[in-house]
């Protein structure tokens, strides 16, 4: 099994958003700007209430009541994207007006009259109150007593005029605490950089994330559905997709069995103790389904695949000599996420894992485990990946009880880890809190094309698992021993790989994955004899090859192809099979606009097989 | 979705028992054989009870309380394998004297009289007595009132001597009633022959299964596990069997690509509605494991796959242009079986089908079918499968409620099926009762080297899910239609097909589908670098091969690769390294013992790759 959800929100999508200015300082100039929208909104509406909204890893949105207050006499504020121009002209003055920003701490008392009749805040002093913490408050303007002040611990730059280039982005509906019960707020998000061509890159990267958005592109080439009838986030892969997943599964077994792995196929279901024994049911409850009962006894649908291949290990007496065994499998497995936070493929209710577990003694597991980077470097390079960087996730040392193990235990598989990043020459950003319940784990993090980053596949060191299942091996001596186990997923989850990969393409994926890879265009009836020959011809190198033999033009059978993102386009019309006589001519054109002219077949062939060989 | 498993029981290993005699009166005599095995069982076990026993398809048995009666004095009888050769000879005396046997009506109270002390006998006279029947006997002896008698409906030959050559098989214990509740029974297994020939062949076929036993190869060849801790029936397929399924199912898909079918992945798991509206929930519910809860709503795993590809087919708007649409997935399906029903790879708790849903037009449906038999045909043909037949199974006409839908529509459906298996020529037997609860369907019933029978693939017309999932299509005058629906899965279930493999083939698997294709036994260390050259020139041409570098004699390699039934055993010694200037030269051996000497590599190669081509 391999933790594949632990808090991958912060990463999915997120754009990394200033290259000049370190974090902590980007975060106090969105901070600021929020505040600066905030008293702008004040002006614009009067009687809008704040309720609250921070900074985030791409700018920052708050959180405004428009409705009147309760027995006042106000009328509810409608807000709309139109309104933003007015807004930033407004924000605009403030920022010019370069008015200093300043901290007060004051009591809670104090601080209850200063916010006198917005319940939000009074709620949050409640808590500050039971806290038995000060409140402190930013004041924006001449005094720490006169101008704009909202509740907030900060931190905030000095003044206005220190905040860069800013752009509302959209507005949305939000309820308060996130809890539908709870009124209804209108929340408007925005984002601020230190230049304007930063903040004009983060505009068109917003764009083109739009444009690639592999929820819109999955539907548009046919990749996947996801019925309401069948459940959220269970989705189908529909035959174009199914095609791309097939040979992503058909190059993971092929390179996999290169390297010594041995492939198996376990059930979805088994019995809960599997999961009693390997911890899961204690400490992954929420992530797993309710059991169901055969024979008066509970099942479940496994939810990580780790017991059956301790499985595959205990069907055999294990020698020294046969480890490491390197079991792998392409593995469904079913976990629940909240129905707000499912999104497309990137999130949903089952993974299929390029899953595997190798055993291994413990002198080779800093080998074994370079050969899985080693791995994984060999994958980013195949698919393209050139930007990435490494996480060495740790447990959370304040809260070892979501632990299991020893500090030593624990300590030595950090040391292995850290041992084999080392000798492969890499250097991972350390993350406490981000390890698996069993052990720490080294995560791949990808970035696409748009600098996004993705929390893909991950690898960890386990001394834990083979004690909870009483695995052995017999040493050279005859004596018994416990083989480690490495758990690793380079990929992660297909369904997730497969939505980076939309987008990192821009649903123009490389021909060895294109579900159709060669479109045949007869340009008029009487060359459908000739396209089907070509067709044949490709089929025959077991090329995916459709004619589009419908009653259109030319130009928008191109134009369709094109939209469909089909690498080649192959024209059939009078000059091409009249020049065929003894081999076969074809004119090519790609999905890029590029026409490559006429050429032989054979030559076509060449370059396609060339192409797919080289998966560019 | 697709009924595997309904009266599957009756054909599984049943071995077709005579080819000189009508089942009719093959059935009397082993009837008959088994009352003279009773009779001779009261002669040399005095006191000992009969309770009951039938002819069955494969010989007869016999069920025997051994202990003493209630209050008498009598001890048990302990009875064993051992002991047959004598009860064979007093059933060969009762035999040679030829002996009438008599059948005669009688009054249930005479019979209870006749039968006073034996409780098996009083429970079946009670029985009849409520059925307001009267009693049928037979007596074998002088007269209808001496010699041996036994409650029986008959039929029997007319003399002991008309009983053919016949022998005892196995004894095992039976509980009455088969409830474990109840008492344990001595139950003794027999068969008999119109002739010795006949006998001794079927004598023969039995020592044959048993070597071919699937569990007992499948253990051996690591083809495949059922851990119980994973729960019963749920199997693993080992590394090696994972192998054979991945390339069946390669098989499959590219066949079935070319055929026009489009492949897609759905979850294993689903709303219960989408079995509620299928019917399923209804009719089938005994197969199905109890729902899960996934946020308060009912879900289950799947127990087959037809509302998936219903969804597919809905995900878009159809036009009568975009039918026939053929949607495919080797899908794992989870139906629940009885634990004592259970048995290795061809009873489990989950089947891979190759699944497949074919929506057309109804005047489409008859060359769909066509299309579906010839396909079965041609997979018959690449497994080597030359003995089968087809059943068309029907409704039982006395049980309509079990079934959905009118007679119209199943008089329809049946009309097709007809209609489609004519026009391919073939002969289907008809037999009622064994139809799915939506719809007629045609059954593969196949027979292995052994003449076994097993129930494989089968392919069903459906008027009625189309209907229930309200599924449409506009027609080419633009109006809404209902397409007809084609279940298909010609080899049913993957697990149950590779069973049937491993016995059919005795574990000898075919090149293609051998997990491992050659061994390369190199006869002491010097010739290890150049066996390991081979082995990479064999991997380049995607050979499945290993190096048995074992330190044993070749002798002790060959047999050990023998037995692991590795099609292709390649030997290196001085000669093959030392001839080795321009070409690769080696030495070739098969698992029949064949020594083809010494070849190149070209040569070698050359022959395995047109043997996996053609799936010899």
């Amino acid at each position: 099994m391999v933790e594949r959800f632990v808090d991958i929100e912060e990463v999915v999508g997120s754009i990394p958003t200033s290259s000049t200015m370190e974090n902590q300082e980007l975060e106090k100039m969105r901070h600021s700007c929020e505040h600066v929208l905030t008293q702008a909104m004040l002006k614009l509406y009067p009687g809008i209430k704040m309720a609250m909204g921070p900074a985030t890893g791409e700018g920052f949105y708050f959180d405004f009541d428009p409705s009147p207050p309760a027995g006042g006499e106000g009328k509810i504020h409608k807000i709309s994207e139109a309104d933003f121009p007015k807004i930033e002209a407004e924000m605009a003055k403030i920022v010019k007006a370069n008015l200093p920003i300043r901290r007060k701490e004051i009591s809670v008392e104090e601080a209850k009259t200063l916010f006198k009749g917005n319940e939000y805040k009074q709620e949050w002093l409640k808590e500050i109150s039971q806290r038995g913490e000060e409140a402190t408050v930013y004041w924006t303007g001449p005094s720490t007593s006169s101008g704009f002040v909202d509740l907030c611990a900060g931190p905030h730059v000095s003044f206005t005029g220190k905040i860069g280039p800013f752009k509302l982005l959209s507005i949305a509906g939000a309820y308060w605490h996130g809890d539908e019960k709870n009124k209804m707020l209108t929340r408007i998000y925005g984002t601020c950089f230190p230049t304007q061509k930063e903040l004009d890159q983060y505009l068109w990267q917003l764009e083109e994330a739009k444009k690639r958005d592999h929820r819109k592109l999955g539907k548009e080439l046919g990749l996947f559905i996801i019925p309401d009838e069948v459940g959220p986030g269970l989705l189908i892969w529909a035959p174009k997709g199914a095609i791309i997943r097939r040979e992503i599964e058909k190059f993971i077994v092929e390179e996999q069995t290169k390297r010594g792995y041995q492939h198996v196929y376990s059930p979805h279901i088994g019995r809960k103790s599997l999961w009693v024994t390997s911890g899961h049911w204690d400490l992954y409850r929420d992530k797993m389904y309710s059991p169901m009962k055969i024979d008066k006894e509970d099942y479940l649908v496994k939810p990580m695949n780790c017991p059956m291949h301790m499985m595959v290990y205990k069907s055999q007496l294990r020698s020294y000599r046969d480890l490491p065994l390197r079991i792998a499998e392409n593995a469904t497995v079913y976990r629940y996420e909240q129905t707000g936070e499912l999104a497309g493929m990137v999130r949903v209710r089952y993974i299929t894992q390029d899953d595997s577990h190798i055993f291994c003694r413990e002198d080779q597991v800093v080998s074994e485990f370079i050969g899985v980077i080693d791995y994984i470097m060999f994958l980013l390079k195949a698919f393209q990946i050139k930007d990435y960087y490494l996480r060495l996730s740790l447990r959370d040392s304040q809260k070892k009880d979501k632990y299991l193990g020893s500090d030593k235990i624990w300590h030595e598989a950090e040391r292995k880890i850290e041992e084999a990043v080392k000798k492969a020459g890499l250097t991972p950003k350390r993350v406490e809190g981000e390890a698996a319940f069993y052990g720490p784990k080294l995560d791949i993090m990808v970035k696409d094309v748009l600098g996004r980053e993705w929390q893909c596949g991950t690898t960890q060191v386990d001394f834990m698992l083979p004690d909870r299942f009483n695995l052995e091996y017999v040493d050279n001596r005859g004596k018994i021993k416990r083989p480690v186990l490495i758990h690793r997923a380079p990929l992660g989850s297909l369904e997730r790989w497969v939505g980076l990969l939309i987008e990192h393409y821009a649903g123009a994926f490389p021909l060895w994955l294109s579900p159709v890879q060669v479109v045949i265009i007869p340009i008029s009836e009487r060359h459908l004899d000739y396209a089907r020959q070509i067709r044949e011809a490709l089929r025959q190198r077991n090329i995916r090859v459709e004619v589009d033999e419908r009653n259109e033009t030319m130009q928008a059978k191109i134009r369709d192809s094109t939209l469909q993102k089909v690498p080649y386009m192959v024209i059939i019309g009078d000059k091409e099979t009249k020049t065929s006589k003894d081999k076969l001519f074809i004119s090519v054109r790609t999905r890029n606009g590029e026409d490559l002219g006429q050429m032989t077949m054979k030559k076509f062939l060449d370059r396609l097989e060339k192409e797919i060989e080289k998966k560019v």
